[in-house]
Protein backbone atom coordinates (compact mmCIF):
# COMPACT_ATOMS: atom_id res chain seq x y z
CA UNK A 1 0.00 0.00 0.00
CA UNK A 2 1.27 3.46 -1.13
CA UNK A 3 0.95 5.67 3.02
CA UNK A 4 2.51 8.91 1.23
CA UNK A 5 4.83 10.50 -1.32
CA UNK A 6 8.14 9.81 0.75
CA UNK A 7 10.02 12.93 -1.61
CA UNK A 8 9.89 15.13 -4.45
CA UNK A 9 12.96 14.26 -6.95
CA UNK A 10 14.52 17.46 -8.93
CA UNK A 11 17.18 17.22 -11.18
CA UNK A 12 19.38 20.42 -10.45
CA UNK A 13 22.55 21.03 -12.63
CA UNK A 14 24.45 22.63 -9.39
CA UNK A 15 22.89 21.89 -5.94
CA UNK A 16 25.38 24.91 -4.58
CA UNK A 17 23.91 27.22 -7.10
CA UNK A 18 19.83 25.88 -6.73
CA UNK A 19 19.91 25.85 -2.65
CA UNK A 20 19.83 29.93 -2.30
CA UNK A 21 16.51 29.49 -4.07
CA UNK A 22 15.31 26.88 -2.03
CA UNK A 23 16.63 28.42 1.58
CA UNK A 24 16.16 32.21 0.95
CA UNK A 25 13.69 32.59 -1.53
CA UNK A 26 11.28 29.58 -0.16
CA UNK A 27 12.58 29.20 3.64
CA UNK A 28 13.09 26.04 3.44
CA UNK A 29 16.15 24.11 5.07
CA UNK A 30 18.77 21.46 3.80
CA UNK A 31 18.82 18.72 6.23
CA UNK A 32 21.38 16.55 4.43
CA UNK A 33 23.32 15.65 1.80
CA UNK A 34 24.37 12.50 0.55
CA UNK A 35 25.97 10.95 -2.19
CA UNK A 36 24.34 8.13 -3.74
CA UNK A 37 27.16 6.10 -6.03
CA UNK A 38 24.69 3.78 -7.52
CA UNK A 39 22.75 6.53 -9.05
CA UNK A 40 26.14 8.61 -9.86
CA UNK A 41 24.33 11.70 -8.23
CA UNK A 42 24.84 14.23 -5.42
CA UNK A 43 21.36 14.56 -3.37
CA UNK A 44 19.84 17.36 -0.97
CA UNK A 45 17.29 16.63 1.64
CA UNK A 46 15.01 19.86 2.05
CA UNK A 47 12.15 19.27 4.33
CA UNK A 48 8.69 20.67 3.70
CA UNK A 49 5.88 18.99 5.89
CA UNK A 50 6.11 15.23 6.18
CA UNK A 51 8.15 14.76 2.62
CA UNK A 52 11.31 16.05 1.58
CA UNK A 53 12.56 17.42 -1.89
CA UNK A 54 15.40 15.72 -3.23
CA UNK A 55 17.90 17.64 -5.20
CA UNK A 56 19.49 15.76 -7.59
CA UNK A 57 23.11 16.61 -8.91
CA UNK A 58 25.11 14.20 -11.33
CA UNK A 59 27.96 13.29 -10.54
CA UNK A 60 29.28 11.65 -13.90
CA UNK A 61 28.12 12.33 -17.37
CA UNK A 62 26.60 8.88 -17.21
CA UNK A 63 23.99 9.65 -14.39
CA UNK A 64 20.49 9.58 -15.75
CA UNK A 65 20.38 12.87 -14.09
CA UNK A 66 23.11 14.03 -16.52
CA UNK A 67 20.63 12.60 -19.38
CA UNK A 68 17.93 14.05 -18.18
CA UNK A 69 18.98 17.25 -18.14
CA UNK A 70 20.43 16.81 -21.70
CA UNK A 71 16.90 16.61 -22.77
CA UNK A 72 14.75 18.18 -20.76
CA UNK A 73 16.89 20.55 -18.40
CA UNK A 74 15.85 21.45 -14.71
CA UNK A 75 12.99 20.70 -13.53
CA UNK A 76 11.18 17.51 -11.97
CA UNK A 77 12.74 14.36 -12.16
CA UNK A 78 10.63 11.77 -10.01
CA UNK A 79 8.18 11.29 -7.33
CA UNK A 80 8.52 8.74 -4.62
CA UNK A 81 5.94 6.88 -2.88
CA UNK A 82 6.71 5.31 0.35
CA UNK A 83 5.22 1.54 0.32
CA UNK A 84 4.55 -0.40 3.18
CA UNK A 85 5.64 -3.97 1.33
CA UNK A 86 7.87 -2.75 -2.12
CA UNK A 87 7.82 -6.39 -3.40
CA UNK A 88 3.96 -6.70 -3.23
CA UNK A 89 3.80 -3.39 -4.72
CA UNK A 90 6.00 -3.66 -7.62
CA UNK A 91 3.84 -6.97 -7.98
CA UNK A 92 0.70 -5.08 -8.42
CA UNK A 93 1.52 -2.66 -10.61
CA UNK A 94 3.30 -5.54 -12.66
CA UNK A 95 -0.05 -7.12 -12.79
CA UNK A 96 -1.57 -3.85 -14.01
CA UNK A 97 0.66 -3.92 -17.12
CA UNK A 98 3.13 -1.69 -15.68
CA UNK A 99 6.36 -1.82 -16.79
CA UNK A 100 8.96 -1.67 -14.04
CA UNK A 101 13.00 -0.01 -14.85
CA UNK A 102 13.81 -2.25 -11.50
CA UNK A 103 12.28 -5.70 -10.54
CA UNK A 104 14.06 -6.03 -7.94
CA UNK A 105 14.67 -3.13 -5.38
CA UNK A 106 18.09 -1.73 -4.77
CA UNK A 107 19.32 0.41 -1.99
CA UNK A 108 18.75 4.03 -2.58
CA UNK A 109 19.34 7.33 -0.72
CA UNK A 110 19.18 7.25 3.04
CA UNK A 111 19.47 2.65 3.00
CA UNK A 112 15.72 2.66 1.67
CA UNK A 113 14.86 -0.16 -0.37
CA UNK A 114 13.53 1.77 -3.70
CA UNK A 115 12.53 0.81 -7.45
CA UNK A 116 11.30 2.91 -10.66
CA UNK A 117 8.43 2.39 -13.09
CA UNK A 118 8.72 3.56 -16.61
CA UNK A 119 7.46 6.39 -17.62
CA UNK A 120 6.35 4.91 -20.62
CA UNK A 121 3.38 3.07 -19.02
CA UNK A 122 2.93 5.97 -16.25
CA UNK A 123 1.83 8.41 -18.56
CA UNK A 124 5.12 10.94 -18.06
CA UNK A 125 5.86 10.86 -14.56
CA UNK A 126 8.88 8.82 -13.74
CA UNK A 127 7.65 6.76 -10.47
CA UNK A 128 9.13 5.43 -7.48
CA UNK A 129 8.32 3.38 -4.77
CA UNK A 130 10.99 3.15 -1.65
CA UNK A 131 10.61 1.52 1.75
CA UNK A 132 12.85 1.05 4.89
CA UNK A 133 14.73 -2.30 4.51
CA UNK A 134 13.28 -5.98 5.11
CA UNK B 1 6.01 29.91 5.77
CA UNK B 2 5.76 27.09 3.66
CA UNK B 3 4.24 23.98 5.90
CA UNK B 4 3.31 21.71 3.35
CA UNK B 5 2.97 20.82 -0.28
CA UNK B 6 -0.19 21.20 -1.01
CA UNK B 7 -0.88 19.21 -4.25
CA UNK B 8 1.54 18.03 -7.35
CA UNK B 9 0.21 19.35 -10.28
CA UNK B 10 0.02 16.31 -13.53
CA UNK B 11 -0.87 16.90 -16.68
CA UNK B 12 -2.20 14.69 -18.43
CA UNK B 13 -3.72 14.38 -22.08
CA UNK B 14 -7.77 12.73 -20.85
CA UNK B 15 -8.33 12.02 -16.99
CA UNK B 16 -10.45 9.26 -17.84
CA UNK B 17 -7.71 7.48 -19.26
CA UNK B 18 -5.22 7.99 -16.54
CA UNK B 19 -7.45 7.11 -13.53
CA UNK B 20 -7.06 3.43 -13.90
CA UNK B 21 -3.28 4.03 -13.34
CA UNK B 22 -3.35 5.77 -10.36
CA UNK B 23 -6.50 4.06 -9.19
CA UNK B 24 -5.96 0.01 -9.83
CA UNK B 25 -2.07 0.08 -10.45
CA UNK B 26 -1.46 1.96 -7.38
CA UNK B 27 -4.42 2.07 -5.52
CA UNK B 28 -5.12 5.76 -4.80
CA UNK B 29 -8.90 6.79 -4.50
CA UNK B 30 -10.02 9.78 -7.05
CA UNK B 31 -11.55 12.26 -4.30
CA UNK B 32 -13.01 14.69 -6.36
CA UNK B 33 -13.43 16.55 -9.95
CA UNK B 34 -13.47 20.22 -10.30
CA UNK B 35 -13.43 22.06 -13.58
CA UNK B 36 -11.51 25.30 -13.15
CA UNK B 37 -12.70 27.81 -15.77
CA UNK B 38 -9.80 30.13 -15.03
CA UNK B 39 -6.81 27.88 -16.02
CA UNK B 40 -9.54 26.35 -18.35
CA UNK B 41 -8.99 22.99 -17.25
CA UNK B 42 -10.63 19.61 -15.47
CA UNK B 43 -8.69 18.24 -12.79
CA UNK B 44 -8.93 15.04 -10.55
CA UNK B 45 -7.61 15.01 -6.63
CA UNK B 46 -5.83 11.43 -5.51
CA UNK B 47 -5.36 11.57 -1.97
CA UNK B 48 -1.74 10.33 -0.72
CA UNK B 49 -0.80 10.96 2.49
CA UNK B 50 -1.75 14.44 4.02
CA UNK B 51 -1.51 16.37 0.23
CA UNK B 52 -2.73 15.33 -3.27
CA UNK B 53 -1.78 14.82 -7.00
CA UNK B 54 -3.95 17.28 -9.02
CA UNK B 55 -4.13 15.62 -12.67
CA UNK B 56 -4.85 18.21 -15.09
CA UNK B 57 -6.61 17.63 -18.22
CA UNK B 58 -7.08 21.16 -20.79
CA UNK B 59 -10.87 21.60 -21.75
CA UNK B 60 -9.75 24.10 -24.63
CA UNK B 61 -6.57 24.56 -26.85
CA UNK B 62 -5.69 27.64 -24.84
CA UNK B 63 -5.41 26.08 -21.57
CA UNK B 64 -1.52 26.11 -19.94
CA UNK B 65 -1.98 22.85 -19.69
CA UNK B 66 -2.57 22.12 -23.66
CA UNK B 67 0.40 24.71 -24.20
CA UNK B 68 2.51 22.00 -21.84
CA UNK B 69 1.73 18.71 -23.34
CA UNK B 70 2.26 20.05 -26.77
CA UNK B 71 5.92 20.98 -26.16
CA UNK B 72 6.73 18.27 -22.92
CA UNK B 73 4.25 15.87 -23.31
CA UNK B 74 2.17 14.20 -20.18
CA UNK B 75 3.70 14.70 -16.86
CA UNK B 76 4.38 16.51 -13.85
CA UNK B 77 3.55 20.20 -13.93
CA UNK B 78 4.10 21.86 -11.17
CA UNK B 79 4.82 22.04 -7.40
CA UNK B 80 2.29 23.43 -4.99
CA UNK B 81 3.36 24.90 -1.75
CA UNK B 82 0.53 25.50 0.82
CA UNK B 83 1.89 28.70 2.46
CA UNK B 84 -0.11 30.91 5.84
CA UNK B 85 0.14 33.86 4.27
CA UNK B 86 0.08 34.22 0.13
CA UNK B 87 1.09 37.97 0.15
CA UNK B 88 4.16 37.92 2.50
CA UNK B 89 5.55 34.73 0.74
CA UNK B 90 5.30 36.34 -2.72
CA UNK B 91 6.98 39.81 -1.18
CA UNK B 92 9.65 37.70 0.21
CA UNK B 93 10.29 35.52 -3.12
CA UNK B 94 10.25 38.41 -4.94
CA UNK B 95 12.46 40.48 -2.80
CA UNK B 96 14.73 37.60 -3.87
CA UNK B 97 14.83 38.35 -7.15
CA UNK B 98 12.33 35.60 -8.19
CA UNK B 99 10.19 36.50 -11.23
CA UNK B 100 6.24 35.78 -10.52
CA UNK B 101 3.60 34.89 -12.73
CA UNK B 102 1.04 36.56 -10.55
CA UNK B 103 1.89 39.08 -8.35
CA UNK B 104 -1.93 39.04 -7.37
CA UNK B 105 -3.15 35.77 -5.99
CA UNK B 106 -6.29 34.80 -7.57
CA UNK B 107 -8.96 31.81 -7.40
CA UNK B 108 -7.61 28.01 -8.03
CA UNK B 109 -9.37 24.91 -7.46
CA UNK B 110 -10.76 24.56 -3.88
CA UNK B 111 -11.61 27.88 -3.35
CA UNK B 112 -8.26 28.73 -2.74
CA UNK B 113 -6.31 31.61 -3.20
CA UNK B 114 -3.05 30.58 -5.51
CA UNK B 115 -0.26 32.43 -7.38
CA UNK B 116 2.57 31.00 -9.74
CA UNK B 117 6.24 31.61 -9.47
CA UNK B 118 7.68 31.13 -13.13
CA UNK B 119 9.82 28.08 -13.76
CA UNK B 120 12.77 30.44 -15.33
CA UNK B 121 13.72 31.52 -12.16
CA UNK B 122 12.95 28.20 -10.00
CA UNK B 123 15.42 26.23 -12.27
CA UNK B 124 12.80 24.85 -13.91
CA UNK B 125 9.83 23.76 -11.37
CA UNK B 126 6.93 25.28 -11.96
CA UNK B 127 5.84 26.15 -8.45
CA UNK B 128 2.41 27.07 -6.80
CA UNK B 129 2.02 29.09 -3.75
CA UNK B 130 -1.55 28.42 -2.54
CA UNK B 131 -3.67 29.66 0.89
CA UNK B 132 -6.68 29.51 1.92
CA UNK B 133 -8.94 32.64 1.35
CA UNK B 134 -8.46 35.70 3.56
Amino acid sequence: MITNVDHIGIAVRSIEEVLPYYEKALGLTCEKIEFVDSQKVKTAFLKVGDLHLELLEATSPESPIAKFIKKNGEGVHHIAFHVDDIHSQLKKASAEGIRLINEVPFEGAKEKLVAFLHPKSTHGVLTEFCSQKD
